[in-house]
């Protein structure tokens, strides 16, 4: 299948163009003059040369067509065999559109949208001359401290399992050679990165490895098996090798056992990175770790291209494992179509045309009102259009909305909260702005100009958060909690007695002590994307009705990560009745659950659960089973509710989640309207793996469940025989 | 070699008898009248008859002579083939003269008095009827919100297995049969138990087999080669199955893989709890698991009485497993002597004489001294005899400072703080002694008192802390700092201006935040044991020099959980100089170090290391290295050092620790006295699991760090060759 390309192209490099080929180099690397006479700047800094540079494989972070052109057009007429460079960078929720961070995405359980927010990212991508996406982040979070959970889409495996599908399917389309709309999806991190202890970022994973594969793997494998074309390497451990050194999980098992015939690329720096882990004594060691690893292309270092010639010289590489991974990134050039037109979908007039274009937008708007959940709702919302409200907070007329990985979008476009809702409440004058304080500062005068907007107002509204650069790569944070000059805005305002709505900017489920314990109403907008504003005003003023469901659990405080829903049962369950039994599992201060659990979220109007039943209370491997229920709008609007599918294995060889959801439908009901759901439950749906990896079900009672959140369903229960 | 009681008792028992010599019943079983015709109570309640009574192996939480020697003779009256019950407890650390909590001895780093603490707590439980206790807990512990803490010697694997060994020795001696004034050791709890998930009691327990091995076994090992007769096993599960049910653990590695024959017991209704944990679908699944994963004895449970004997009946477990159980136990009573002497070393008139005698407590006072961590101290301590003190706060007159795991011990004995310090001052006047709050409450009344006696003092000392029931088993807190109260009340004494001392009483590394960076002086207490006030008063009038050196890492705050010193690098490890890069391995609102190392401790003296060097720059299996250290005593006072020595392999085939303690050399020095330490360091003490869990050396380079604390070191690098 690449005989071809080994023919056209590889017999004919030398080793140094062929591990040059394994090199990404960043943008900057092409800002350079194109006369290379004198060496200066990163080129310099990482001491490589223009030989090296114009025999490169790919480079990462160059955006916009002419650019693009330009250096694909200079590095052709440089490169000795016309192989073009790939081009790739991080676009992980929107280009130009930017699209709510993935972390709210996972919120909207909205697949087909997810998709099309992935297909319209490629779109914008494509015509700017992008190859390849390093996204979806598919990472399992648990740890609401770390800063990349915004980049997940939450704590689910199931679900991170059907959004990785989603995004890849939505990037990469169903032919990128012909198809130069789309971009290859690069599925990252593998893995496990999301498990960084105590959620500092880059730090020590540490799990069993039937743990890896029955939580973290799946949404890897099943983005994988979507198609997605290229693998990235994680910055953590895995069983105590770094995942870029790591033989046995990208050999062994990412290629050998999954048959991932893909490229495999290294995350920024992370070769030499081996270094700094001590899992390598210098450079030379952590390329030879990585090349027998499988690692193709190495990402900003040039471990491979300084060390690998002498590797192959004294004998320790195969020559022949250079040739391999050469001829994953040439195939995949080939894919891409690349070998024809080497500027593939780069078109500056197109660009110009359709990214960041209307049509997007709306996309990104539709996708921000789905995102978004309703946390809390006692009687404020929605808003009534002649109602005065005051908008209060560092987010009220902010464009700091878009969150973090949207280096291509611009904040200054971004649609704000602020002038949204002047314009959808149909009079400016009912919607007083005041900042009322900094992110993490609050100024006497601010406040006092917050209290007097406040004061003239029927109804508050505070608009708070986290800047964006709290979260997101290297955002860890070790409270979680808002800074304390916005939770002194929430006191001073609550004084006043007027009724107080909180909407909330930000990369990561918050203990919200002091907001939702505080205000009236909380409505989570995490970083809703470029028109984030816009999605926002037309829910608080109640034209769309907010179907968010939490894909993430709010923990009740820092001192409780990590919780999640599909935990293991302990032998000391804490019972459900009030207890003065001490030795139970449970914390002597706080509650066991979450402050706001996974699958939750508010509407404006109420759904009522009714006839739930299973088809029969046996199942076998050939017999399926149904779940019904009847899902009724009981309230007086049209809304949206996702009906979760739960079930627990009540017995295991090893120990099983207390619940772990299975599948969800969302159904669209006018008011008063009924709809029946229906479920299929099958064998394969009870498998999981055993002490000894093997992935199979056991015969015994399984509780179905099926409810509104993971805390409020309704069971039934069956045996598997 | 245990042929002899096979032939005179096993062959001889019925199935049942054999089956309830597996059986372990708490202490209120034994306080039923002796006829039994009318079964009430805990008897009724588990279901069992006096049939079973009778022939059960082993009663719980018996102690006091006359008691036990009158449960043994009913016993052996009612028991058909006349064999003695064996009396288990926990005396973790004391039996009626407390020593202080295992977290404080393990900040003593003193081994000998370590060992001499267990052998008083073995006299006196085994004059008082005792025959196992079950410790030494040898748990690694990393999360200080977990409430059991405080019954380990903290975070690191060498210490924990150097105390492991001097616990079991000083339990048990060289020769329980002769030595009727020891008892059997129960190392705890097997495995892994120390990393319950959040810090939640009994939770779910995950990591990898390499982990596991390199971190959490070689306490275990260390206390088993040193003898223990017995092992717990632990509430969690290991590789998703809970300790009591899994073969694997018990059965493969720690019976035919490390050749443990000694008797291992659940925790407390362990077995049946493998239900709730969903590894089992009911009791009797329970009873099969533990028994093929070689659990001997069944505590508090009657998962084994009641299913065993179908179990065998249906061939699904062999009658030869169960007269296995029933030899080990029956051996660990003939090892014990029980067979020749049931009473063994109980003894009402010597019980009388030697529990809580003035010996005994004379080195819980020692160790109590030892213990005590002086954490901060700029220019307060030590006090003037004549100087004016208001010493206030719940700890300053309470008996509460035994900890966790002191049943047999006595709060009203307890040696207090207040009177300790009248009575070292020489003028009781001098002390005046005032409430200041409670654990979690401040009244106006109590404040208003305390201030009282603060402004007419020259200097303020605060007994602070936990409640000793807000640590232990179930005592899990997902707050680590101390109770708003008292650092309000701290609060209000920094606002006198005065000189201020604080002394801890707790169960573990608390997040200090509000106390260390608010007094002048701070001493951690931990939970000192029965002569506590009388140590700590020693120390703070300059009697006694402080010497302990924190085994447990202090975190800056809860947020940071987990941190402890031997962690391994990340591939972006942070600088030590500023940086504003980013994508390092941080959080962007707190540091990553602990607030306070593990090995860090000050003296009312100060030390100087000088000369360091290693005896050569090479090393190889056969040519150990010494490092040698001149300490020099620089204060004007006689002290003792702690002298450190850790070592950081560079680069292995997996990640290796930043730093591993290997060697510790504890050091009296007068004002102006220097000593030359050497340590001798083997390629044995190189060696740690590789990622295919082999346990070698690799060749290559090793730094050498020599100091008073994890953080404050010399270093000089060898090769390995």
């Amino acid at each position: 299948m690449t005989e071809h390309l080994y023919n056209k192209y590889v017999q004919h490099m030398t080793l140094e163009e062929k591990i040059a080929q394994l090199l990404q180099l960043a943008a900057p690397f092409y800002d350079e003059p194109g006369d290379d006479s004198e060496i200066t700047g990163p080129m310099e800094e990482l001491g490589i040369d223009s030989n090296t540079k114009r025999a490169a494989g790919s480079v990462l972070g160059i955006a916009g067509a002419e650019k693009m052109m330009a250096v694909q057009k200079e590095h052709l007429a440089g490169n000795r065999l016309g192989i073009p460079l790939l081009f790739m960078a991080d676009i992980v929720h929107g280009f130009k559109t930017i699209f709510p961070i993935p972390l709210a995405i996972g919120c909207s359980w909205d697949l087909k949208l997810a998709e099309q927010s992935a297909e319209i990212a490629a779109r914008e991508a494509a015509v700017s001359g992008l190859h390849v996406t390093f996204a979806p982040m598919v990472d399992l979070v648990r740890d609401a401290r770390w800063g990349r959970v915004m980049e997940s889409t939450g704590e689910d495996t199931y679900l991170n399992a059907e959004f990785g599908k989603a995004f890849v399917q939505g990037f990469q389309g169903d032919n990128l050679k012909d198809d130069k709309s789309r971009v290859a999806a690069c599925v990252k991190h593998f893995a496990a990165y999301g498990l960084a202890e105590g959620g500092r970022d880059y730090n020590t994973v540490d799990l069993s490895e039937r743990q890896l594969r029955e939580y973290y793997l799946p949404a890897y494998k099943a983005a994988i098996d979507a198609g997605a074309e290229m693998v990235m390497t994680s910055f953590n451990i895995v069983n105590g090798i770094p995942a870029t050194a790591n033989q046995r999980l990208m050999r062994g098992l990412l290629r050998d056992e999954w048959g991932f015939d893909g490229v495999v690329i290294s995350d920024w720096a992370a070769i030499k990175e081996v270094i700094a882990h001590g899992a390598a004594e210098d450079d030379k060691e952590a390329a030879f770790k990585a090349i027998h690893s499988g690692v193709d292309i190495d990402m900003m270092t040039t471990s491979y291209v300084n060390h690998l010639p002498e590797l192959v010289a004294e004998g320790l590489v195969d020559e022949a494992m250079i040739d391999e991974a050469v001829l994953r990134i040439l195939k995949l050039k080939e894919k891409l179509g690349l070998f024809e037109n080497p500027m593939r979908g780069a078109d500056p007039e197109l660009e110009q045309q359709i990214v960041f274009c209307q049509e997007h937008r709306q996309v990104s708007q539709r996708l921000a009102e789905k995102s978004s959940v309703l946390l809390k709702n006692e009687n404020v919302l929605p808003l009534q259009a002649d109602q005065r409200v005051a908008l209060i907070g560092p987010f009220a007329d902010s464009g700091d909305i878009l969150g973090w990985w949207s280096w291509t979008g611009s904040k200054e476009t971004a649609v704000k909260l602020g002038e949204s809702m002047q314009k959808v409440s149909g009079d400016p004058g009912n919607v007083v702005i005041a900042k009322g304080c900094g992110i993490d500062t609050l100024s006497e005068s601010d406040l006092a100009e917050a209290l007097d907007a406040a004061s003239a107002a029927e109804v508050i509204v505070l608009a708070l958060g986290e800047a964006s650069d709290m979260s997101g790569e290297g955002g860890s944070r070790s409270d979680i909690r808002l800074p304390e000059a916005q939770l002194e805005l929430v006191r001073e305002m609550k004084k006043l007695g007027k009724p107080l709505a909180v909407v909330l900017f930000n990369g990561r489920p918050l203990d919200l002590h002091g907001i939702f314990d505080v205000a009236d109403a909380v409505l989570e907008a995490w970083f809703p994307g470029s028109e984030g504003g816009a999605a926002l005003a037309d829910i608080l003023y109640g034209k769309v009705n907010p179907s968010g469901r939490l894909s993430m659990s709010f923990p009740y405080s820092v001192g409780q990560i990590p919780v999640y829903y599909n935990a293991y049962s302990t032998g000391r369950p804490k019972p459900e009745e009030e207890t003065d039994n001490r030795y139970i599992s449970q914390y002597i201060d706080i509650p066991n659950e979450p402050l706001l659990p996974f699958g939750f979220g508010l509407s404006y109007t109420t759904f009522a659960y009714a006839d739930f039943s299973l088809s029969s209370d046996t199942m076998t491997a050939t017999r399926p089973l149904e779940a019904k229920v009847t899902v009724t709008n009981t309230g007086s609007q049209a809304g949206t509710e996702t009906v979760q599918l739960y079930i627990r294995d009540m017995s295991g060889e090893t120990v099983r989640p207390v619940k772990e959801l299975k599948d969800f439908r969302q159904v669209q009901l006018s008011p008063g309207e009924s709809r029946e759901v229906v479920f299929h439950i099958e064998e394969s749906q009870l498998c999981y793996h055993h002490s000894d990896l093997s992935y199979t079900s056991d015969p015994g009672r399984f509780t179905v469940y099926v409810g509104a959140s993971s805390r409020d369903t309704q069971s039934a229960m069956f045996r598997l025989v």
